[in-house]
């Protein structure tokens, strides 16, 4: 028997998680969204099999939340007597310690299970147009299960390979989000304030690798992105002030023209990268 | 008649280079490397088609130095009586200011004509080892004249697409300089920066592109970049104040919780990558 899937949000992880189930077959695929030509897009190229209704979301098996955090449990609240006791709830956002305990009380309020959800990849483009079925392939899967029994996580997690992810991890929500304002936020912060140099507008001809790998995400959705960032500005400005600091430590070695000090500055990265084998 | 070629110092840029021009054909190609062990493995592959020796910088059509800035000098005092005048000397390396006006010196001692050259490529990895002919292939190659006469500029530009260059531009030392500091050796400070954080060794399972991206040129030949970055001390460091101070404005929204503050500033580098089209 087929499982019903619906995906609230059709950018560009809901789209590409639609289009992914529905290369793998054995789902029935329902998708939801407030903009009408998306849906009529998704239904146009088979992304998803129907738009979804409040039957739908009755009848499902898995309900996916790929919407932005508070949208997520505003969508939530809102169909709260649609969700099916015993139905997995689950999302697929950035932040976590916001996100969790809200949704963990409605699902405790209404009787179905949620576990967090953080697919680790994307794009710098946004929105259905880019999403892609291949999006997750090697990407790794994020599981937050706050308390949710065992056959959740483990049905979320036996998905995973199918939907092209190389693995999966668990967490809590505050090792997620400390973790996470580190390895995606910070560079995102990041590309946007270093293409702010006034030597960016004349790179052509003078960059490579390094300044395209570097500004590539300052193509960010700013708006998605500054909610994420302030449902997780503690651990955020923790690893602002720890790159400054350091980044002053090679300022000051820099500018005073201290060669040593700068050579164990550098060498620290090189060390930190070897060990971790990259 | 085939031009006779002399590479010195076989290293990630010299090995790559001898490689890319044996493979176009047309060139007698001598390799200079005080390490007995590269000059082997270069002969075995052919990358070179021998040792270079004093003759051989004496027939040089054109010399390319693949040292660092300040070994790059030195080989051509060291050498300055065994190359012709008229010979076309040039260099690879990543900082101009420094290194032209002392060599335009011994050009103009010895009668030899030298262009600044840098090819913006490279890898995370150095040494012969890593070296390869296609190294190359859509990169920009950035000539700095520095008085040259014409001929010289153009032979250079000429050859840039038979070694893989999609382009050529060309610069003063002090421009130069300023925007490397900005495309190449921020990013270098930044990566090295950036995996100190103590989130760094549990990135695994939690990190995707943009800790590749930002995280890559960690893997720093701290000896070069050390005498790279203190040869190019002021605009360097300036770039690094600017990056801070911008990482500081995000930081402050950030922690302020201020969302129109920072949605300003995350679309301010949004808007940047999109007028440069990328």
């Amino acid at each position: 028997m087929k499982q019903n899937i619906v995906i609230v949000g059709l950018g560009l992880i809901g789209g590409s998680l639609a289009k992914a189930f529905r290369a793998c077959g054995g789902f029935r695929v329902a998708g939801i969204d407030r903009d009408e030509s998306v849906l009529r897009a998704a239904l146009a190229c088979g992304a998803v099999d129907r738009a979804g209704t409040e039957d739908d979301i009755r009848n499902a098996d898995i309900l996916y939340l790929c919407l932005y955090p508070r949208a997520d449990v505003a969508f939530t609240r809102e169909h709260l007597g649609a969700i099916r006791p015993g139905c997995l709830v689950t999302d697929t956002c950035g932040i976590k310690s916001w996100l969790c305990p809200r949704m963990a009380a409605l699902a405790g309020e209404r009787g179905f299970v949620f576990v967090g959800g953080h697919p680790m990849a994307g794009k710098e483009k946004s929105g259905f147009a880019a999403s892609d079925g291949g999006l997750f392939r090697g990407a790794s899967y994020i599981l937050v299960p706050c308390g949710a029994p065992r056959w959740a996580v483990d049905r979320l997690k036996a998905l995973a390979p199918k939907l092209g992810f190389s693995g999966t991890v668990e967490t809590t929500p505050a090792e997620h989000d400390r973790i996470i304002a580190f390895t995606s936020q910070l560079p995102h912060a990041l590309a946007c304030a270093y293409v702010r140099s006034p030597q960016c507008p004349k790179h052509n001809g003078f960059s490579a690798g390094s300044y395209r790998d570097v500004s590539r995400v300052a193509n960010i959705n700013e708006t998605m992105w500054t909610e994420l960032f302030l449902e997780n500005r503690a651990a955020l400005a923790e690893e602002l002030d720890t790159l400054i600091r350091h980044l002053g430590e090679i300022r000051g070695a820099v500018a005073a023209g201290d060669a040593e000090t700068l050579r164990g500055l550098l060498r620290t990265g090189r060390k930190i990268k070897e060990e971790l084998g990259e």
